[in-house]
C-alpha cells in the first residue's frame, strides 16, 4: 500500500492552528478531492503534478522522518492535498512504535477508520470563498471515525463577510470543538509564481479585520491565528 | 486594597505564549520590581509614570472589563509591570463569580497565595540579556504558590546565544512545565518613541534563527512563537 508523497520537510514549526509554534516534520501527501480557489499547495493538489508525487511505503517515510529529526521523536504533521485519501494506518502504527506523534489536517470530506489512531486531528471544512461546498454528513463521519482518541480541532479559514457568517453557523453546530479562525491568504504563491512576495500589509489588515469583527460580535470562543509561515517565510516551500 | 492600573483594553487577542490567539481583555498593572533592558512596557514599569497609574478597586476593574466585553465572560489577562506585586485575590474571586477566567504573566520574582486561584499562569523569568538575574528559589516559591490549579507555562524570551544557552539550562530544570520560546524584540517602542516602527525583517530573522537553532539541537519540547501583536499592530498600545 504505497502513499503518494509530495514532500517531506523539517523540522520546522507548525505555522497555524491549535498547534502553532510546535516543532514538527511535515509529511505532505499528493492528491486532493477538492480544488479550492485560493489553494496554497497546488503542487500537491492538481493532477498535472502527479508525476512529482513519489509512491512511498510507511517504512520509507519513517526512514526519511528519522533522518530529518536525528531519530529524536517529535510531532509529525500530515498534510496535503488531502491526506485522508491515503492509506496511512501503517504509517501511524510504525511512527507511534518509534515514539513519534501525529497531527493531521483534512477538510473533512473523507473519513477513514485510522483517524482514531491520530493524536491530533484538525478538521478544516472549506468556506464559500473556496468554491467548495461543505458536506455536514461527511464531516460528521470524520468526527465519528476519530472518536475520543485524537484531540479534534475545528479550523475555519475566512476570506470575507460571507465566509464569516458561514463560520459562525458551522461553529454553532459544533460547540464542543475547540475552534480556530484563520484569515485567508488571498494571494498565495502558485506553481506559476512560486516566488510571489506576499502583501503582508494586506494580510495583516485581514487579520485585524477578523479580530475586530469577531470581538465586536463578542465571539470569544474562537482563537484567531494567522499563518505564521506566511508572515515569516513568505510562502517559501520547505520550511 | 486598591490595585495600581496602567491600562485596561480589549477585547483583542492574546499575542504571545501558550494562549496565543485567544480573545481576551488585558488588565495591565503599574509597577515592577525589575527593569529589563528591552522592556516594551516602560510606561507600566518606571516610577516616573506612577501618576499615570490609577488606583482601582476590584469592583471598578470588573465594571470596566464588563463594559468592554459587553458582559460576556472571556479570558482576562493580567499583565504589567509585575502584576504579582498587586493584591489581586478579590479581583479573581469577583471575576470568577461572573464567569470570567484569568491568565497572568509574571517573571516569577514574587509569590502570592492567590496564584492558586488563577486559571493560567505564565512564568517568564528573564534571560541574561535583560540585565536581570534569575532567582530559582523565588521562582520555585511561585510554582509552589500556584499548586495544581492553574495551568502553568514557562515562557523564555531569547535575544542571543547566551540567552539561548541559559534557556536550555532553565528548561532542563523544569522538564514538567510546558515551554514557549519567544524571540526578543530588540527595539520595542518606548515612552520617548511610542510610534517607533518595528523592523519586521530583523524580527523575523531572529525568529528564523531561533527555529533553526532549536531544531538543529533537536530541542523539540519547546514551542517557538513570536509576538503577534508586534507583527500585526506594530507595538501600538491598546490592541
Amino acid at each position: 500500500m504505497s502513499i503518494a508523497i509530495s514532500e517531506i520537510f523539517g523540522p520546522t514549526i507548525q505555522g497555524e492552528g491549535a498547534l502553532i509554534g510546535v516543532p514538527t516534520v511535515f509529511v505532505r501527501t499528493g492528491g486532493c478531492d477538492y480544488r479550492c480557489s485560493w489553494c496554497d499547495t497546488l503542487y500537491a493538489v492538481e493532477p498535472r503534478f502527479k508525476d512529482d508525487w513519489a509512491p512511498m511505503s510507511a517504512e520509507a517515510i519513517m526512514a526519511e522522518v528519522r533522518a530529518l529529526s536525528g531519530d529524536q521523536p517529535l510531532l509529525i504533521t500530515l498534510s496535503g492535498g488531502n491526506p485522508a485519501l491515503q492509506p496511512l494506518d501503517e504509517l501511524l502504527s510504525l511512527g507511534h512504535s518509534l515514539g513519534y506523534t501525529f497531527a493531521m489536517e483534512t477538510q473533512g470530506s473523507r473519513a477513514q477508520d485510522w483517524f482514531a489512531q491520530l493524536d491530533h486531528l484538525t478538521l478544516s471544512p472549506k468556506p464559500p470563498s473556496s468554491g467548495m461546498a461543505f458536506n455536514p454528513a461527511r464531516f460528521d463521519a470524520c468526527l465519528a471515525a476519530a472518536g475520543e482518541q485524537p484531540r479534534v480541532t475545528l479550523k475555519l479559514v475566512i476570506a470575507d463577510e460571507a465566509d464569516y457568517q458561514w463560520a459562525r453557523a458551522v461553529a454553532a453546530d459544533y460547540p464542543h470543538l475547540p475552534l480556530c479562525l484563520q484569515p485567508c491568504n488571498p494571494a498565495p504563491a502558485t506553481p506559476e509564481a512560486p516566488d510571489l512576495v506576499t502583501d503582508l500589509e494586506a494580510l495583516n489588515a485581514r487579520l485585524r479585520w477578523l479580530v475586530d469583527r469577531a470581538t465586536a460580535d463578542r465571539w470569544f470562543s474562537a482563537r484567531i491565528l494567522p499563518q505564521l509561515h506566511v508572515l515569516i517565510w513568505n510562502n517559501e516551500r520547505g520550511v
